[in-house]
C-alpha cells in the first residue's frame, strides 16, 4: 500500500485544496461504496440496468473506494500496511477455532 | 409508518417481480445512501457539483432511502411503528445520563 | 412520518446538545446502516454469530437507521412526508414499463 | 496491491468455506463502513464514547475494510492494481480544469 499512498499523496498535492476533512472524505466513501453495490446488483441482483446508465466496471468501482480511503489514511498520516498486517495476525488469532480448516 | 408500509406494499404489488431478496435490498439501500451522503457533501462539503448532474434534493434522497427500508421492512413482514416506540423508550433510558439536559 | 418527526424533535429537544451538523449524523447513520447489514449477514448469510454480541433484532436496527433519518430531516427543516409522496409519484412514471405488471 | 491478494488468498484458503458471495461480502463491506464511520464520529465528531466500547483505531478500521475489498476482488478474479492504475490516469484528465492547481 505504500507505494499508493504515495502516488495519491502525489495527486492531491497538485491541487490547492489538499485533503477534505475526515466527514467529508467518509461521505465521498459511502458514495463510492454506494456505487459499488449498484453494480453487484446490477451484475449478481435482480435489479434492470437504465440504457443511460454507462457501463460501468466492478473493479473500477472497487478502485475508486480504495483511492478515497488512501485519501482519508493519507490525511490522517496512517500508514495502511502496517495497520493491514497486524490485522492480517488478530485474524489468524480469531478465527483459528471459528471457520472449519480444510 | 403504517400508512407507508401499506403504500410501498400496494405499489410493489403491481409487479410481478415482488419484493428483492433481504441482500439484494440492502446493497440497493446502500446504494441511496451514497446518493444522500453525495448530496451531504455537494451542499455542505467541499465538493465541486458536476455540470452533468442533475440537481437532486436532499430531501428525495431521504425518501428513497426510506422507500427502500419499508420495502426490507415489508418483504420481511417487519412492523417498524412498533420497533420505532420502542427503541424511543430504550434511547430515554440509555441516553438519560449521556448528554446534558437542557 | 409527521408524528415521528415530531416525536423525535421532542426527543432532542430535551437536550443542550440538539442536532449534530449533517456529515456527522451522515456517519451515524452509516454506522447504523451498518449494523442493519451485520444482522441481515446473521440471518440470511454465512457469518457465524460470535457469543459475545448480544442478540439484535432486524425490525430494531432498521428503526436506528429511521430515526438517524429523521434527525437528519429534522436538522435540516426537511418534511419527509411531502418528498415521500412526490417519490411515489415518481417511480409511478419512471417504473411503468421496468417491470413486468401482473 | 497485488502482495496483499496473494496474501489474503492465502488466508482465506485454509478455511472450507471460502469466499463468501459477493452480496454478502458487500454486506460486510456495509458493515466494516459503518465502523470506521463510528470512529470518525468519536475522534471529530460529537458521539461521546460509550465505556463499554473497546478502543479502536481508525487505522484498523481501515484495514479491515480493505480487506473485505480484497475478499471481494479476489472473488471475481479481479486485480485491483491495474483497476488503480487505470483510474489514477482517468482522474487526471477528468480533474484537470477541476481543482485550482497549486
Amino acid at each position: 500500500m505504500k507505494k499508493l499512498q504515495k502516488q495519491v499523496d502525489a495527486w492531491v498535492s497538485r491541487y490547492k485544496i489538499g485533503y477534505f476533512k475526515p466527514h467529508e472524505i467518509l461521505a465521498r466513501l459511502m458514495e463510492e461504496v454506494g456505487e459499488l453495490a449498484r453494480e453487484i446488483n446490477h451484475r449478481f441482483g435482480p435489479k434492470k440496468k437504465k440504457y443511460s446508465e454507462n457501463e460501468a466496471n466492478l473493479g473500477d468501482e472497487m478502485a475508486d473506494v480504495i483511492f478515497t480511503l488512501v485519501c482519508l489514511a493519507n490525511s490522517l498520516n496512517i500508514d495502511l500496511d502496517s495497520h493491514f498486517q497486524s490485522m492480517i495476525k488478530k485474524y489468524d488469532k480469531r478465527d483459528k477455532n471459528r471457520w472449519e480448516r480444510k
